[in-house]
């Protein structure tokens, strides 16, 4: 396989740590990234040490991942603000617009904004599409509803020559695949339990797109309740928790997804999991199991499980990488359209 | 996608199972089967049901999958042989030439027959390829050597237009593409371990192939001295195990397909299992790990495990049929060549 040239829309959290996964990676060649105030272009592969390096702390409150979202929170560093202090970037007005601009260069974009309002990713592909982009389109968004809206798109993304794999991350990204692959012995799924425990290292400070986007899962939040919470406000919530929050019926892009990929109902597929911001250690074992009845009449559970020691740092990066790059295989013999990570999978 | 009409060569113990299970599978149509001497074709489907109930009982020692060897050894059911008992088929000397002479109205073929010298299956692709067939070949293979025999005619076969995925069975297709996407967490890979427990509900008398198979794996062995046992040498053998026998360092082709697939050295896999052909139950749970490094410097194993109550034929044919069906929507787009399971993964 030839070199593939990518680029990452945001450097908060995750994007930050894509550009470093890559460098581990074969073929993977970063030549663009941006936040909301700059952009960083080099068609010969960006110096992602330098980068990291310059904007080290660039953690805005939403994960520094809003982009031309005109809010002023991301944590300065030197002279300049975010991936501006890069000496490989520019600032701009128009982040997404300038990387747009250099597509002809680009095989692949990450797009790597988790936290924003439903319609925000599927109006960036839109926008791709419109410049006649032919190419790969990843997200790592979780939520179910915004599969629908890519959905609506997926004529004008076919037509253009995008292959778009939403939810390309830890969950649903590895954890569907792996429920994809589970579910090859039977014949029928009953069920899916995804179950997922995060210990996040680094603490709230440098995971607050994550923290808020989880405490949207609550009970008593939405997406929108939890944008419009303060810092303060968040942590007083991680407070009365004890920084231990458990989460039970997500409404996470699990369950449509496998639905899409014919495995199971999306009524099937439970979703939880516990977050620990106390300490390093995961809380409880993220766990996928599939249950399902075979060919020949016996009921069984296959399980994936991945070990307490990956962070959810390298359970999000190294899966988004990795189905970037199968998915750049298929736009290059002209598959597009719309994909959840399970379609990518063996059929069912 | 559009419904897939597939072909089965061999009707033993896999390609029965295979149309059985295909039954329960949406998209797949079987319009061709054959065996050494008859095949049954039939453009809008066959009657599974009807087959299948006709060559009940249709195990030869080899698991009736020696086409064209000329040997004598299928049971027989009524008045016929094989395949022939069933309405649907006729006799023929050229089984494998009927079915690629209806190669235009098929998309994917199933190359059921495992026990055979290492360079059939290469042969018979290169069959397909020079009567200009363009689909998907499958195979269960489970040895490395073939693989690369499979390499020599990559250019033919890319050139026909077949996509050909070979070792789509449990081992190594499904066992090798849990070991791929658990790798994902990684950015390097210290060792694949792959373990299997067979417990043959149907005993040697209906899995010869595969207990033959299975032998030829142990020290003292090898394809061409397994292949002359007779079937008394080989009941001697499972006696002198106690019908229990133990596997380690299998030559699988686990280790070169991972290679391939850019995951981790041949060298860093091992293969080994237990094959109980006392009972129904599993001797063992069949478990693959992956210990690898991850890009912030944690080792950890990712699992993923099989539960006991999941058969071997349920393990080997939903995943055929799965990667059947995937390699098919490739195949679609113009993407020929030779693949691993782990291959059709997401990257590494």
């Amino acid at each position: 396989m030839n070199d593939i040239n990518f680029a990452v829309l945001g450097t908060g959290g995750i994007g930050r740590r894509a550009l470093e996964v890559s460098a581990d990676k074969d073929e993977l060649t970063p030549i663009a990234a941006c936040d909301r105030h700059g952009v960083a272009v080099n068609h010969d592969g960006l110096d992602v040490d330098e980068l990291l390096a310059a904007t080290e702390g660039n953690i805005a409150s939403d994960g520094g991942t809003t982009v031309e979202s005109g809010g002023d929170d991301i944590k300065e560093h030197g002279d300049d603000k975010g991936v501006v202090a890069s000496t490989q970037a520019e600032p701009t007005e128009t982040p997404i617009e300038d990387i747009i601009a250099e597509h002809e260069a680009i095989d692949a974009v990450l797009i790597a904004l988790p936290n924003l309002e439903h319609d925000f990713i599927p109006t960036v592909a839109e926008r791709f599409a419109n410049a006649g982009y032919e190419g790969v389109l990843v997200d790592v968004l979780k939520r179910s509803r915004v599969i629908g809206m890519l959905d609506d798109r997926e004529e004008q993304l076919e037509e253009s020559g995008i292959t778009f794999v939403c939810g390309a991350g830890a969950t649903p990204g590895l954890l569907t695949g792996a429920a994809a692959l589970a579910a090859q012995s039977f014949i029928e799924i009953e069920e899916v339990e995804i179950w997922w425990g995060v210990g996040l290292k680094s603490g709230y400070e440098d995971n607050r797109g994550t923290v808020r986007e989880d405490i949207a899962h609550l009970p008593d939040y939405d997406i929108e309740s939890a944008r419009a919470l303060s810092d303060e406000e968040i942590e007083e919530i991680v407070d009365a928790h004890d920084s231990v929050i458990e989460f039970n019926d997500m409404e996470h892009a699990d369950d449509v997804l496998l639905e899409r990929a014919g495995i199971c109902d999306a009524e099937d597929v439970t979703v939880g999991g516990v977050l620990d911001l106390r300490n390093d250690e995961k809380p409880t074992t993220t766990t996928v199991k599939v249950t399902g009845r075979t060919f020949d009449g016996e009921v069984g559970t296959n399980t994936f499980e991945l070990d307490d020691d990956t962070s959810m740092e390298a359970n999000v990066n190294g899966p988004a990488l990795g189905y970037l790059k199968a998915a750049v295989r298929r736009n290059w013999t002209g598959d597009y359209g719309v994909y959840g990570p399970a379609e990518l999978m063996p059929g069912f």
